[in-house]
């Protein structure tokens, strides 16, 4: 029988359809897909490819000098502007304010065809300390309330471009979304006087079964309360709010984590269309006890429909530690 | 410049892109794809049409004798179970219930070809009609917390078949995004004494620019914070918290404004894809000052990806005003 279960840390409830259940491996892409690594090294027509950078949009590279192995570029048709001054309207239903903020781009590689799964572990690792750089100087603007990293892997979650990029929004505001997962992790700890995130990450040790990859520094594990097939969150052990706080040891040994991950998903389902977020804390908000980043892994399996749209219950039709069990089984070189 | 709007009931932000902006007929699906109307009567692989009736899913229908006008069936692969019992576990990470509920299925219409927008005012009565009745019945089991009524048009919208239906589900708990708006709701009503639902619904009618159809008891607008183009609200001018007590006059009125509505959006954006979604007041919980049971429908006409997931932001590249002019431009019969 199906079974409804709720994430501790979010309190938003799944329905796990298992009278639905497929098995894990159906869940792989078509075969004759082609993968990422299957296309060209450059692209004439890539506006990401070597040779075709466009620098009035650049933010910034690494290294400074010569070639390059990551760059930040503004994004050519930016959501939001960073010129200007807040201004806010609050008059009955009219609430607004000006759309200043962040909208950049991230690209991960020079070359057209890599993609995270793919990348050594020093690549991935500069990867991540660029999120974290270009983090940590938007958070130094006043103006901005929350930043939004996050990559969409392929069309289906998103992506218009095949280049592998990345994407840093700074907002004005914090989100509804946010907040409630905030206030949820501060009344746990009010209770408890426990972090809700390491809570979880403690049970999930300890059970075992949902676990996908671990080391001395992260565990990657299926959400016992996965909202679609293969949702994966990996945890720092150390237990702290921002993303930008995050040491250079624990972006060194992130790497390496993250790597095996996505490359399990690629070897197992046939490179998914995914989307990566990491969570972090508002950007004035300190350190404390209660709330703890993350990152969230959702491939892009299953669709939503006015059920999820007008609930917010998402209809699972995989067992988590089915999902967990198959991408635990060593991925085909 | 763009602007972040934020929705004054659910508190929800929005980047409403202009930069970015089309002009709403922009977003017509392209002409050369078959419209509802335009299939067959009937189908003799539908399980929906006449003669195809599975009578052992059969819940009801209406009429009782004779040719049936709309029906009502267990879906064939539900998502609950309505047999059993409730059987809570509340053990750490692990935080579940056996998955009984209702997974139901409106079947709105004999002919395969028919759509609501296309109906006439005593058919799409007729559908709200058995609406309320099948929920009112659902709603008499005590283990169901949470009625959720949604329709998806289209496969864009989730739709897996052509012949016009909703779906209905009986849920054994409230799920947090449903929690969230009665929170915030109530949380208005102790600030101002008002609805806020009602609130919305005045300075609508005062502005009057993002209207889109109204009669005596119903107002159709543009959202203010529109996720995504052409999202719309209808609101009762009655305040009630709960669709089930709505009174036959009321449902009477509603047709013809719901089917205008849908007709505008059939007919100025060449029959889109879209999910309706009626969101009402738990089951168990009474009529209150706070709460405001209303319909919304969201054309898929753009689509989520890392950020929306990430932020509960959504980037709206369309402006709610100019959506709303151009709805209220007469359809072409």
């Amino acid at each position: 029988m199906a079974e409804l279960r709720q994430n501790i840390a979010t309190r938003e409830w799944v329905i796990i359809a298992s009278e639905r259940a497929r098995r894990p491996n159906a869940y792989a892409e078509a075969s004759n897909r082609i993968r990422t690594h299957e296309r060209h090294e450059h692209d004439p027509a890539c506006p990401f490819c070597v040779g075709n950078e466009e620098l009035d949009l650049e933010v910034c590279r690494d290294p400074e000098d010569g070639p390059w192995t990551t760059r930040v570029v503004r994004n050519k048709y930016p959501a939001l502007a960073h010129d200007g001054s807040l201004a806010r309207v609050f008059n009955g239903v009219e609430r607004r304010i000006t759309g200043i903020g962040y909208h950049e781009v991230l690209v991960e590689h020079r070359l057209h065809n890599a993609t995270l799964a793919l990348m050594t572990d020093e690549e991935v690792r500069d990867v991540l300390l660029m999120y974290r750089r270009r983090g940590q100087q938007i958070a130094s603007d006043t103006r901005i309330e929350q930043i939004v990293f996050f990559k969409n892997h392929g069309e289906r979650a998103g992506a218009s471009l095949p280049h592998a990029h990345s994407q840093i929004i700074g907002l004005p505001i914090v989100p509804g979304n946010i907040r409630h997962r905030i206030e949820e992790a501060r009344r746990f700890f009010d209770d408890t006087g426990q972090c809700v995130f390491c809570t979880m990450l403690n049970d999930e040790l300890i059970s075992g079964e949902r676990i996908v990859a671990i080391n001395d520094h992260y565990v990657a594990f299926v959400l016992y309360a996965s909202s679609s097939p293969f949702h994966i969150w990996i945890l720092p052990r150390h237990h702290r709010a921002s993303f930008l706080n995050a040491s250079d040891e624990e972006m060194m040994h992130l790497a390496p984590l993250l790597r095996d991950v996505l490359f399990r998903l690629y070897s197992h389902l046939n490179d998914p269309d995914y989307n990566m977020i990491i969570r972090t804390t508002p950007t004035k908000e300190p350190e404390n006890g209660y709330f703890h980043w993350y990152i969230a892994i959702i491939p892009r399996l299953s669709r939503s429909a006015g059920f999820e749209l007008g609930s917010g219950v998402w209809i699972n039709p995989a067992l988590p530690e089915q999902c967990a069990a198959f991408l635990r089984e060593e991925p085909q070189a």
